[in-house]
Formats: C-alpha cells, sequence, structure tokens
C-alpha cells in the first residue's frame, strides 16, 4: 500500500473499532495527535505521547472508561460487550506479541497507562500492585491488531465491515500457496 | 531447538492439551501416526493422513466430538468449555492464518473435515452445505498453534503449564528489544 492508501485504511479500521464500539452502547472519543475526520465520534487532540495524553485524560474521569487501539479492525459489539462485563476493577485484552489492545477500567482516577515494550506484562503489573482483580479477557478478534502484511488475512478472513471492504476494493484477497498456505495477493486493476 | 528438544516439546504441548480437555470433563483420544507416551489419554495409531483417518473415525461416532490440534498450547478448561456451551450444530476456531485449531460437531457421522489450506473457509463451507448453525468462537488462545517461533512469545507470555515450563527450561525468556519490541532469547546453560 502507498501512503495515501495506509492512512485511507487505518481510517477504515478507526470507522470499524468506532461502529462496534457505539453498538456496545459506549460513546466512543478519539484521542489522536492529529484531527481525524470520523463524523460518528468526537477527537480530542494532544501533542503528547500515548502514554502522557492518556494518564493525563484518566486522572479528569469520574466514572469507568475503555481504552481500545484503532488498528483492531476485528472488533465487535460482541467481543467489546465481553470486556465490559468480565468483571473485576479492570479487563484487559493482550495483543498478539505482548502489547495492550484494551483495557477496561473502572476507577481511571486510580490507574496510569504504561504502554510500549511489553505493556501487558506491565499493566499486569499495575493492577496487582494497586490490589486490583484483573481479568485477562481471550479474544482473537482484539488480539490481532494490524501492522503486517500477513495481519491483512485475519482481515480478509474475519473482518465484516468497512477494512475488509477497502482491502477487497484495493484488489487484495486470499490466495493458496501451492503448500496449502494461506498468503494475500493483490490484483492492481 | 534441536530435534530432541522439539519432539519433547510437543509432548509438552500435547500434555498441556489433554490436561485442559480432562478438566473440562472430556475423555480424550489422542490420534497420531505413532505410539505417544502420555498416560492421561490412550492413543490411536492411524497411519492414513489427517483427514482421511479423521473421516474413518467420525463416520464410526454416535455421539458429540470434538477435535481439538495438539500444538494449541494456551488451552485452558474455561476456553474448551466456551467450546463446548457455544451453541448450533457445531463450533469451530479458527487459527491464525486460516487454519481450523478446534472443531465441535454434535452430529459427526454426518460430517467430515477438510483439513490444510484455508480450513477454517472450508469448514464454514461445509457447515452451509449441511444447514447447520455454526459458532465461531473467538479465542486467543485457541487460535495460537505454535509453528514459528514467534509463536513462542506467546507460550512464555500466556502459558500456565508444561510448555512454558519446558521453555523456561530450555533457558528461553522475553527480551525486548531497543525499539521497544518483545522477542525471544534463549541463554543455553
Amino acid at each position: 500500500m502507498n501512503q495515501t492508501e495506509r492512512e485511507d485504511f487505518a481510517r477504515a479500521m478507526l470507522r470499524d473499532v468506532v461502529a462496534a464500539v457505539i453498538q456496545a452502547g459506549c460513546e466512543p472519543t478519539i484521542l489522536s495527535t492529529h484531527p481525524f475526520g470520523i463524523e460518528s465520534a468526537r477527537t480530542v487532540v494532544m501533542k503528547e505521547g500515548l502514554n502522557e495524553a492518556l494518564n493525563t485524560v484518566l486522572a479528569t474521569l469520574k466514572e469507568p472508561v475503555m481504552i481500545i487501539m484503532s488498528d483492531l479492525p476485528l472488533t465487535t459489539p460482541e467481543v467489546v460487550r465481553r470486556v465490559l462485563f468480565a468483571g473485576g476493577d479492570a479487563s484487559i485484552v493482550p495483543g498478539r506479541g505482548g502489547g495492550t489492545n484494551v483495557l477496561f477500567i473502572k476507577r481511571p482516577w486510580e490507574f496510569h497507562v504504561d504502554y510500549y515494550g511489553s505493556s501487558f506484562l506491565d499493566h499486569m503489573r499495575i493492577f496487582k500492585e494497586l490490589g486490583w482483580e484483573a481479568m485477562v479477557v481471550d479474544s482473537h478478534r482484539l488480539s490481532t491488531d494490524i501492522d503486517e502484511k500477513e495481519d491483512l488475512v485475519e482481515v480478509l478472513l474475519h473482518g465484516t465491515g468497512k477494512s475488509r471492504e477497502y482491502l477487497n476494493n484495493l484488489g487484495f484477497s486470499i490466495e493458496i500457496d501451492a503448500m496449502g498456505r494461506v498468503g494475500i495477493r493483490r490484483e492492481f486493476r
């Protein structure tokens, strides 16, 4: 994908996340370093890094909050509800490779995030220090953040929204090689 | 890993799967091309390929059956129960990349498997042809089959059984590089 396609695909993924979150009964706010043209949610622009920006926001909140990354196009209302109703003081969905893809924090004013690196382990440690019961939600959909070419296979296989549609429009499809391995190909048209 | 280590690790993964399945209330049978030294389950040795062997067995069954791959060391009793109680006529857990990691079939004598390639899509097509309601179970644990080096990160992060213990004994641990990416390293001792 070229730069414009990447940006359009990022916007399609964000739209899918926002749509699922709204359908699950939440009111999303987009936190971004630049204004985003999505009509279904307001955007708060903050120039700081992810941790600083989120921790500034968390300190001001007075009710539970879910923090969900925008590169999770397989998000469905059902799995958002699994996160919301997992119980405990907080829930967390690890990303493949040790990141944190979703957090649901019932008392955000007591919490601080620590993204980057092995943030799943870092967040689990913070929960422990706070004496909180943290529920780890087991979801392929939410553990699949899209940052490599192979991840696109998952979108083509399991996506139901704008992101899959966008990939299809770009000419991407699933290809099975001679060894029976599943990959993707792009037909330029 | 050398050949012996690979075999021992494969046996550790199988033990973890068998233990979780037993704890979920099932009676496992191991289907293999060669005898496997696991005391907690009987082994049926069949020399045919996976599809042929399984389809021969399925035709003889008279009650529901779950087919679970042996390279799923993150299997827990909880997620096995999610598969068993998903509802519908069958449940399926896709593997990352389009494979089929788990099937639960309520009337196995009416079904046939079609592994290799994009078997998730193939099995979904078979369900549709049968007019069955198939439940897709969304699980990171069960979608994570271990066949590449990067998959070991998931075992070190989320494993709770013999497989993780075995990796730790071999000197594997999680390493975070200068870019904050999570990888694994092995310390030979």
